[in-house]
């Protein structure tokens, strides 16, 4: 029962819904409010690197499409998605792989987060599991609980998820109904799944009844080593739900997200969406597909790539350079992020300390986790917002901070 | 549990959330679909006339903003809501009584559904209790109930809802917790709450703990009579969760709304978008935040309030002269609706199928209805993006009809 008391003067006692029990406060933000400063260095975030953004053609076509479209653009939208850019989208989309088959729909979210949360809300009644890596992205994790469901964590190996402990959570009961994953450079480990790891995934998924909810924001972000199908390409029974966005890209201030899938659960998002947010803002709508139709996205992606290639390239040889030899890490090919693991011995909550009193902004294994483990101690870094003198000073005094944990 | 069967080559058999059980599909889009053609005359919508649009200041401000803040534009916003907009929104809610207090923090939403969504997720666990106006705006509904609200609808009176009914309402067990409102120009009935039924309803919220939302999209279009103050502003105690929208006044397709409410309540709503669809596009903020600071805004309402109070007065006058006296409407002194009864001896529906044959959209009370009534005679009306000339005409076509259908 809801009870409003006043404690005082200013501040009444509100009962919420008891969903909130279980939401982690982001540690990401917490971190970032203690390592700031005018000298901070920031290799928390996910933000794309300013000089990646197209800038001058966005500027460009947003004053092309409110001069051609003004009222329509001011006026509500007729559904959620605006059919240009439904086609530049499938077009983009299949333009490697099939993604987009002829049994499917698209319908464009705020972000992947929106198409995240909302899968939940589509698929599981309250209290209703959904399996998912851990660790992984905490925001997905947040929308999941936000809808009252119950998450089975299965551990990240270096080729992906174990797949003994895989099929025991999908034994669970009651049943679960989805399965989330990230399989190329997860957040935030960076791990790909193997293609054989994928094919065992998938079939699992097929004999368990479980849908797969296939995130890939970073897959385009390849710099090095061969692309691997998506699990959307290898689906032939429609049990694979595509998100993807735009946001690490082209821009995550437009929000622009997709989610693919068969058209029947594509009904169910657009049903949601409609009775929530409704539309995303026509102008990101209009704005996004006049720049997959004029622009040349494959020299796009091979600029971001280029950027970011060599700012990942750099983290690594520093690290290389400067860890103490007992520190664990990847080289990555792709996406956001290098990964790193602490030796048992030493001791990661003190390292995040110190790295924080530096102003060096770095995001711990814990933030990432969903079942609780004795020891970890694997740190997340961001490659891409931070500039090459950053990374350079930043990584050797986190090196120079391994040496006083690992003796 | 999840089933999937391949029923044949092309369709999948999917299991969904139980919540899908309980939403309506869109009466109105079944309408507009039937209505459709191009002689159609559209009294359905509460769509914003184009006149009424700003379309100039916008393309202005628009091409300003991406000029000085493009990077802050492109990239991650911090938190969900631009400060700058938050500043502007708090003095435009309080330049006539005070909305937003000391205790206060704003939020802002993708239009006033996103938020009104979200506070059934706030406040409510699966299969608690929210009451509602019957009729009341249907998208707000089936944002309720994919949250696995229970819905008690009190019937609307020319003043607002039955004092008893509703009391009796917030006995039920379990014991609600929330009540949503649209105090003024309600839609779809269009009447407003007198303020002596405010204090009775705001006092029984207090007596049982109840938390108001109140939504107030139409409130600034008023073309005649006197200000009503808000729920919002009588609000001593902090109960008042206050929603209101930018999509009637300036532009929906901007998708901006706004939530007030203590701060604690506050927090919890940036909890949900943070893991749901995050900040609106900042272009969007950044748009109608210039827009507020620069634009003359009493200007600019009394320009809509001379539009739609021309449109409606000249409905209800042709409806004066052709509608059949059996039939009620009331003349509306703001909003976007006009709203009329057939006597109970006719056939609503009858009336709605030859209406739609004649390319006619208007809608039917049983769109808005929570619970089914015998006689649901009641029909809306929207005079907001109709031309005059489509007034005179469709009124006259509606008014031949009620002769048809009344004798």
């Amino acid at each position: 029962m809801l009870t409003i008391q006043k404690e005082d003067s200013t501040t009444m006692k509100y009962t919420f819904a008891a969903r909130f029990n279980n939401i982690t406060p982001s540690g990401i933000r917490a971190v970032l409010e203690k390592a700031a400063g005018p000298d901070m260095i920031n290799f928390s975030p996910g933000f794309p690197d300013n000089d990646a953004f197209p800038a001058n053609d966005i500027q460009k076509i947003s004053q092309d499409v409110l001069k051609e479209d003004i009222y329509t653009i001011l006026q509500y939208s007729r559904g959620t998605t605006y059919p240009p850019l439904k086609k530049a989208l499938k077009a983009f989309f299949n333009r490697q792989e099939k993604i987009f088959t002829e049994n499917d729909d698209l319908m464009v979210t705020s972000g992947s987060g929106e198409g995240l949360e909302m899968a939940a809300k589509v698929f599981l009644n309250p209290g209703e599991s959904i399996i998912v890596e851990d660790p992984t992205f905490v925001g997905a994790l947040n929308g999941f609980i936000s809808n009252d469901a119950k998450l089975l964590g299965v551990p990240v190996e270096s080729d992906g998820m174990n797949l003994g402990l895989l099929e025991e959570a999908m034994q669970s009961t009651p049943a679960p109904k989805l399965l989330y994953i990230i399989p190329t450079f997860q957040n935030p480990t960076c791990i790909t799944t193997s293609l054989e790891k994928r094919r065992a995934i998938y079939d699992l998924c097929l004999k368990y009844n479980i849908i797969i909810l296939e995130d890939n924001p970073y897959g385009t972000l390849r710099f090095k080593g061969k692309t691997i199908p998506t699990l959307k390409s290898i689906d032939t029974e429609g049990i694979v739900v595509y998100c993807a966005s735009l946001s690490k890209i082209i821009s995550p201030g437009i929000r622009l997200g997709t989610i693919i899938a068969n058209k029947e659960i594509i009904d169910k998002f657009n049903i949601l969406k409609g009775a929530s947010a409704g539309a995303v803002t026509n102008w990101s709508q209009h704005v996004i597909a006049r720049f997959l139709e004029t622009v040349d996205m494959d020299k796009h992606l091979a600029h971001l790539q280029s950027v970011y290639g060599k700012k990942s390239t750099f983290m690594v040889e520093m690290m290389k350079k400067t860890f103490h030899p007992d520190v664990k890490f990847t080289t990555p090919e792709g996406g956001m992020f290098v990964w790193f693991e602490l030796p048992k011995y030493a001791d990661a909550r003190t390292f995040l300390n110190r790295a924080t009193t530096m102003h060096i902004a770095i995001v711990n294994e814990e933030t990432f986790a969903v079942n609780r483990r004795d020891k970890m101690n694997g740190f997340r870094l961001s490659f891409t917002s931070a500039t090459m003198e950053q990374i350079e000073t930043g990584i050797a005094k986190l090196g120079k901070l391994t040496y006083e944990l690992c003796k």
